[in-house]
């Protein structure tokens, strides 16, 4: 294994110059330019730009760093207007084509039409930090998106040459625990999404614990920035609710005694990637690993949270045909605080969890996928819908927006694939018996059940 | 700096996983049939490449490397014809931006006329080692395409793909020395291409001593291997042959006390990289490093082979009007040995000079380019030709290329993007002062000018 | 340098045993027999524990790591009676050198006297961890030593060994920053032994910054302890006050541009180790880094506490024959929250500074030495008393210890040496004038003066 | 694991001071001076050796290396002479221990004998590269020690402080393979010395293959150096010759099919550290890791020379009381090239063996010990004598040494103590049966039996 340590430093370079360029350079005096950040990247596209080396791109990510919110508005715009594809070489390519359609032809009016601002982007990306600047300049482009600028297009050719260039192939997964730097641990802390680490005493029971893992997929050209973290804990059990995975003090599992990992958080970090999807990359190559490293481990399930379930239920509750005792127990359940009524809870267990059911299983978008967010995102990489968990998460927030309800998912390595195809091709919610069963209490004649449930073994 | 280390070993992964997939896998039984991997590679464009995580590519790529010479030739031919642009899709597109040729409908015929096997090697990269696994395809295409099949759109493909991923800025530059791994420095051996490396004592007196250096680009995907490796000399003086830089018995230089930082060979090591071009980046990266890290150098000049000059003079040397005695001198320079002949040396040299001034300063190919290839490389790069050296190189290779001649240019580094503006736009040679005079001794009456030689200061 | 990267796992087999050996095993049943693991450690001094190679030494630190407080009391005095020196090998080296006082025999001597107990430490240390199980046993040893336990000569054999093996050449400074692992910088929260770390962003504060910086001596067979760590802070003047330096809000100084180097703390961090002295050569290594690194820095000072000035004070205040009201003013200082009063500040403070100038430079303890703790150390390194200032940190331990004091000592590279033999020589207080002038103020008949105060240039 | 990289390049900073220090200095300009060197060590061992940190230590040790040869014989003329213990501290010592021979006394004698010159050697570690500095010394003490010189006081207390800091703690064990540094690689072929490397072709093809392993103790403080280095081959069978292991063209084994570990060459590199055993531990570390790496392994033998045979049959041939006939045989085995007799062969074999096991059974030096040196290394540390091989090394050196003889001896984890054991307490010869039935062929009447023939189960 040694080679690995003379490559190792590969990485220090780039990531040193990374870490350099991600922090924004002073101003050094008077504001950038736009014109004069333009005139560089029209320079960057001819031969100037091959015979400086990195310098010009350096000086025009520079130049870019420096103009206010204004300035970058009014570069993207230029960036939509003046660097598209060349409406000269776009005609005779298509003319061309025309005369006579072969692939060959066809092909050419791929190269013909491309925007020029992609090799741009692919110039600028040679300077010193390069890939991390061109990140940070998506971030800003959504922000201006988002403010309504109409700069679509230029965000489409950005995202699709950064979706290239962060593929799985060049990313490369690592374990973060107590070891790891600080500056990769803060960003955990910064960016977790689902259940907030509050401090670094939080953190430390998250990553440090034998039977508490996280990994992180990295790209070498950002080194010291995590892209997406999964945080996995090892159980004997399969969980059914947040807290005490989190919980300060609990007892510790030895990871070979293990019998289920269980996914409970996946955060994404660099905002500039959005879009670009690599949880589904991450959760399987993880599983891949635990499996070889930990052979006793049985299986591989989430704790998820179903973020749509209190939306959907306010808004479709009323033609579920509810008894006058259901609907008075959903209104309850708007009220923050019912779950402190253990009598209360008794009351609506049962009603919640059929509820679930038929939100998971049953209900559907207007385009007819599944509502739940999380669930598509789960069914579609091939999980199974395992387990539904009453007021498995009593945060004010889950509370708020899912009744406090959690779900597991499943991911049976062996059937990821044809779990994937049937939800894929016949919109079939792969579920466990058990949550199929929960449907049994649904009075047919008030349901008006818009999918059919299959059964699985 | 300690950062560094934890991002480290995210390429010993990479690197692992690298080199255990560049060698070829042993052939499991049966060969395999293209018909299956046509099939794997379609799957691989639906949501199963998907589900499946990089498991499908992985199959793929490993199916592909079971296929025999003919099996790939197939191969290629099934992704040139039934893997390109969807003609349904680019239709719709020309159509919609016929109707209104905005920006915006410019730019979506890039998209849907892209041909399908870019997606394709996009998802075969998923796979471990997929990076390395898609440069040796490509050694294979470029084999296929010597031997005459009509692959070039494969190949345009997927050489546009490369050379986005092996971008300057995902490259990383190291020095290799005598304490880099042995599978590193024997690729030094195997690919050195312009003063051949003999062994591993060859070597070393290249890369250990504290005045010669090596450097090389790597990417950290294909972590072992160095795509460009470039050698350095650091010399008191600005040398004239070649065989003392590689002399066995030679004063070592103090590098703080060197002058100048000759580059005397530069040689790309994967083939299936061919066409994508690292050396001009190489050099300015090595110069600007070497700049900060001895400031007491005062040059950076290259010791270069001159390999056209033989073939023009005798392809073009009747066209140049020479007289008996010069034409006899020419003649014998064709035979073997004649630099034996101290009294012929002293008697060719002055025409040698002469001609070599000519063919670099204005002969032209006949679409107006500078004769020499390597010439064309420095002076596209910035260069200047500085210096013209008389048996420089008296190996029988460089004897029968060029009659022993050997070339400095010189990087002058604020020069640099000038001289190329020049090169570029009005095809001037930036030359010497003392390589224009050697043209003085042309009689003007038998020279016909094809390019006019102006002044540098 | 890429050889630093073959070897830089050398560390890490040594690191992970290390960590595994640092935390105590779990008990596996029955508690441990001191009597056993006497016996293991006769075995480990016979050919059997060469030959089980280092499976004997793992059991035996193993059965000390179970053994109870008692149970280890009861092994260490076992040590100190059964695996002392041999008396018959000693009386017979004796004898033999007594027949010929050789420099041969005496060194034979040495050898024959040797405590077994010595070769017993040497061989539990090739254990997996061995090094850090015996810094904790030392650990150990000392809490019996302060116990009242009669272990001094166990304790010197160990100290002995340590100290041999914990030896400057083989000590490794390491920078220590943001980028550092975490399970490194909670150790600094925790050792800070001068200026209290509050919690990470006061950690961050100290080690992230461009200004800032913290070093420590690490050994390779400990590699994630660090034994002692300093911090330094660059700044354009001489500090004065600790609380600027520790601000949260402050102006960062461009490293580059710094004047100063303040060495602001330095702590030990195993007491384990407890006696073995590294801080001096720490202090020298990073002084000789930092002038390499930045050639501007004019002055390495320190920014150090006076902890033993105020007991002191009360201890021989009254034979300094003050007047009334310099003996109020002395008083007062015992109250704590005087320096809220700013007039009595004015009042106190060329009194204080006097005080402050006899203690440094006459007052002496019963065998002639320097009183203060830290003055002996920094004046023993060679450095020099540079500043004395009032009011230096007002936190109350500061005050209750020093009436707030603190003071700059100035190590002058190229007078270290000199510095350090007048010091040890002549017990001479190598001081700045500025120093020595506020003993000008002290009334001649009044004071007894102890030692002379010299002049330096 | 990540940990392990942060500290990883603690070693980088210490190999690269050590690199620069192996390599002699050039003379700067005239010789070093004794008296120079002698008084740079008298200070070195008070406290201004303390107040210069490293430089003093530093200093001595470059003036030690400006030395000839016989400056170093006065240097360690006076390192005898002057540097031994006090003679004054050890008189006292020993009279107040005369008065009260306590175990306390007892202890003090031997910290009030030690030989100035060990302190000494301590502080010159202190210098960077002290480390391989002091080892180099140790090299040119056993070159005088070899011419006679009277230093054995000297070599005594530099190897007791050395075997410390090689302890067995502070060795790392590295794989070595063809991704190790060129400069590591290149002491494998200077240093091996049981079958020597012919050139880098010979090298690669005992590291790189996958049933090839090469295992190496390195030490922190010299970081580029291995100490000792052992090769591995992993057979199908055990060996019984060598040729075919070394062999350029054979079978490859996957390491996972198979059933032998043979350990055939071990050397060490650092004459300096000559006399300081780290072979035991090495072949013990290497086959608890492949045990546990290659749990199909069924045995660990090794492929050893027998190198005393010869010497010995030519020394005690003649007691044995051959019969004409085997007096033959045993003259002619003197003679080079009777391997090549395949006649002669079949007819010596029988012969050779059965002298081959009274030899390692029965034969014994005077001391009682067993004749051969590498039997006794390894029977001594727990290994069976397994099978003797005749013709096993038809090497020139090996036909004379041993008549072409090869052994293996086998490490049987479970037995490797009570082996041990029972060879060290009755000098038993643990061996397999196989061997002890070829003492049958012994006429009883004419063999002397020097030792008892104990069976093994």
């Amino acid at each position: 294994v040694s080679a690995a340590y003379y490559f190792s430093d590969l990485l220090s370079s780039i990531a040193e110059k990374g870490r350099q360029f991600l922090r924004p350079l002073p101003d050094p005096g008077a504001p950038g330019r736009v014109s004069d950040l333009a005139s560089m990247c029209a320079d960057l596209l001819t031969g100037r730009g091959e015979a400086s080396g990195t310098a010009l791109a350096r000086a025009a990510i520079e130049a870019y760093e420096r103009l206010g919110p204004d300035g970058k508005r009014a570069f993207f715009e230029r960036l939509a207007l003046e660097f598209g594809p060349s409406r000269q070489r776009l005609e005779a390519a298509v003319r061309f084509w025309s005369e006579d359609p072969s692939e060959e032809r066809a092909a050419s009016i791929h190269y013909q039409s491309e925007p020029r601002r992609i090799e741009l982007f692919r110039r600028l990306n040679r300077a010193p930090g390069g890939a991390a600047s061109l990140v940070a300049m998506r971030e800003d482009l959504l922000r201006l998106l988002r403010g309504g600028a109409a700069l679509e297009t230029v965000d489409r050719d950005l995202v699709h040459l950064l979706s290239s260039w962060f593929n799985r192939g060049f990313l490369v997964l690592r374990r973060i625990d107590w070891s790891s730097p600080a500056l990769v641990l803060e960003k955990l802390i910064r960016y977790e999404a689902v259940h907030q680490i509050r401090d670094w005493d939080d953190l430390r029971r998250r990553i440090d614990p034998p039977d508490r893992r996280c990994y992180a997929f990295f790209h070498p050209a950002i080194a010291d920035e995590p892209l997406i973290f999964l945080e996995v804990a090892l159980t004997q059990d399969m969980p059914n609710a947040i807290a005490p995975l989190l919980a300060s003090e609990r007892d510790v599992v030895a990871p070979q005694q293990a019998r289920f990992a269980v996914f409970y958080s996946i955060s994404n970090c660099l905002v500039g990637l959005t879009g670009i999807s690599f949880g589904n990359f991450l959760i399987k190559q993880v599983l891949e690993d635990l499996r070889r490293e930990l052979p006793r481990l049985t299986a591989f399930v989430t704790l998820s949270p179903a973020p749509g379930f209190m939306a959907w239920l306010k808004r479709e509750g009323a033609a579920l045909d509810l008894s006058p005792e259901q609907a008075q127990i959903v209104a309850r359940l708007t009220e923050p605080g019912w779950d402190a009524d253990v009598a209360f809870q008794a009351q609506a267990r049962g009603l919640v969890e059929l509820l679930a059911a038929y939100y998971f299983l049953i209900a559907r978008t207007p385009d007819q996928r599944v509502v739940d967010p999380v669930a598509r995102f789960h069914l579609g990489n091939g999980a199974r819908l395992e387990q539904i968990n009453f007021l498995g998460d009593r945060s004010a927030k889950a509370m708020a927006e899912s009744a406090g309800l959690m779900v597991n998912y499943l991911y049976d390595f062996d059937r990821i694939e044809s779990n994937h195809e049937r939800y894929a091709n016949v919109r079939e919610v792969i579920a466990s018996s058990a949550i199929k069963r929960l449907l049994r209490a649904l009075p047919r004649t008030r349901a008006s059940l818009s999918a059919p449930v299959l059964e699985t073994k």
